[in-house]
């Protein structure tokens, strides 16, 4: 079986370092894809680090991956070798739920399996992401990546980008909208460029003065510094949805109160307590929901979705080498906006004889 | 002016008293009604006693109003003289703002006004509820009152029966739907009979194994004791909907494990904080809302499906003197369901030439 240079956490506290993992041989509905372009999203610092509850280690990060298929199995017809390809935070699911029966492998009623820090449905051995050379995945579980875009700012489309995407798209927000982002980070500065691209109104809140240009640059119409009192009171009922994408414990309630009669709050990167006053919501028949990435066929109606309207995401590009100092820095959220690793840097680490010789 | 009984509390700390209020001689819109029943609302407690902000003193609880038209203003045109009649929560509103005019006068953008513990909007007076003989109440905000009904079992529906028939309806609750109501008072044994009546399947979630019994017998069709854990574990991800009636802060993360994929969960009691876990929302994209009562049309909608099914309240009668023994209980959650005022009771306290020397 083929031998992948990789990089591992091997505990909690331990930095991120060279690994090699051993990828599956290729199942009939399997796809094999050379990494290109692989993000750095805050859960995998989150998991890398033990802080969603027990991970699995050796942890290999990665979930965020465009590349270019490099063999198919015998049953594989939407690829072929040399087509682009994209994976993002799934690689399984039980296939015949309600919840995937219906497109929403994301909510799989047995249990997803994720790209990394997960088990393989069948042989329970542990899954690993996209900070490597190569990945197999089935068919299913494979986006299609349009040419027309920068392949290495595409990459964070796969978690960050659907995990905007399909909030808006369920809430079905467009023209006419008044919709609100909060925070300006990975994927903040996606959901304002996609709800933008939607033709709503957007808006978005930072705590952080230094980002509001960037903020109106990305597309935002409107900046409001969220503890500034005054300008959150010149906002109260005024928006008809909310994005927060704080990604820790959080006071949902100055931007509740700035929710119009049924409107609506979606939570998607925190999964710690968030603080809600109840007289909030009855007040004017608000609601806090929660909205987890999206499914795969959203998904690629979302990557054509940005191949239509041109979005990509911003993005550092950092080679595999770099990838602790660059943890340190999400960590701080000092990123504009996604971290993106070229995966030809760790291509250099690996001696092409140790491949063949594993296969 | 015509001057009326009352029970008032003249402070926050002061139990209910005998009180003399004037009534507001007739607008050409205004409705007479002599009370005869006022239900007594938790609210009414947390409002005399100050624990909501800042009440208006003197203050007459009372927003759950049955009685008999006595007099109509000239241009009345719904209501005559001997026709019963209700009052809910609300005797003013804006009538011109898009909640107004939506029919949805309860979020009134430029503030409803209340029953008690409200002002006026030209006199600015303080408004007093339905611990009186009688009440003034412009047509606009008097219902029509079903004859086939018990009456002093009607008068808990103003609110009570409005507050859980709301969000039942604006979230389209009927057969096929699994529903849960939290909590089994006043709220939550109408929410109990108005869902079983719209046809879903209703669990009763409580923490009283004693009141397991009045569950089934108020059309629960299961009852799941809330602090047993298996029970808790048995009915997890397999709610649509869920009515939380807990009056008072409290931990949604137990019931929102329960909810399927996209279920909601509605508030309607606790104007506190409530805590909600992020990834409770987000695994399944579950939602948290509140919900105010219910505009006008919809309360007289309520009561007419109320007829319809032949659906009061259970209730307790008792005399205006005995209130503030009642206020204790109702803290302690001691009644079945609603206690009643018979307002025949006050009358009695009442000389009628004092009434007519007044007038």
């Amino acid at each position: 079986m083929p031998t992948v240079n990789a990089y591992a956490a091997q505990t909690a506290t331990s930095p991120l370092a060279p690994f090699q993992i051993v990828r599956r041989e290729l199942n009939a509905n399997d796809v094999q894809v050379e990494i290109l372009y692989s993000g750095v999203c805050h859960s995998d610092v989150h998991q890398a680090r033990s802080e969603w509850g027990p991970s699995l280690y050796p942890l290999v990060p990665g979930h965020e991956i465009v590349g270019r298929v490099t063999a198919v199995g015998a049953e594989v017809g939407r690829f072929k070798v040399g087509d682009l390809a994209g994976v993002g935070v799934l690689v399984d699911s039980c296939q015949h739920c309600d919840s995937c029966s219906a497109g929403l492998e994301q909510y799989c009623e047995n249990g997803s399996t994720q790209t990394y820090n997960s088990r393989e449905r069948e042989s329970k051995a542990i899954t690993f992401g996209g900070y490597s050379t190569s990945i197999v995945v089935r068919e299913e579980f494979v986006l299609r990546v349009p040419e027309s875009l920068d392949l290495k700012a595409v990459a964070p489309l796969l978690c960050a980008g659907i995990t905007m995407y399909s909030p808006l798209r369920h809430w079905k927000i467009g023209a006419g909208h008044n919709v609100a982002v909060v925070g300006l980070g990975g994927l903040g500065h996606m959901g304002i460029k996609l709800a933008a691209a939607m033709g709503a109104q957007v808006t978005l809140f930072t705590t952080s003065q230094g980002k509001a240009e960037d903020g109106l640059r990305l597309g935002a119409h409107h900046v409001v510094i969220s503890s500034d009192k005054a300008a959150m009171k010149a906002v109260r009922a005024s928006f008809d949805f909310i994005l927060s994408t704080v990604p820790t414990s959080h006071d949902l309630n100055p931007y509740l109160g700035t929710l119009k009669l049924g409107g609506q709050l979606v939570i998607v990167g925190a999964i710690d307590p968030v603080e809600v006053h109840g007289g909030q919501l009855i007040s004017h028949r608000r609601s806090v929901s929660g909205s987890n990435i999206g499914g795969l066929q959203e998904t690629q109606e979302m990557l054509d979705f940005c191949a239509e309207h041109g979005i990509v995401a911003d993005i550092e590009l950092i080679d595999m080498q770099d990838i602790n100092a660059a943890y340190d820095r999400v960590v701080k959220n000092d990123v504009k906006y996604r971290f993106v690793i070229d995966m030809a840097s760790l291509k250099r680490e690996q001696p092409e004889e140790k491949n063949s010789a594993a296969d």
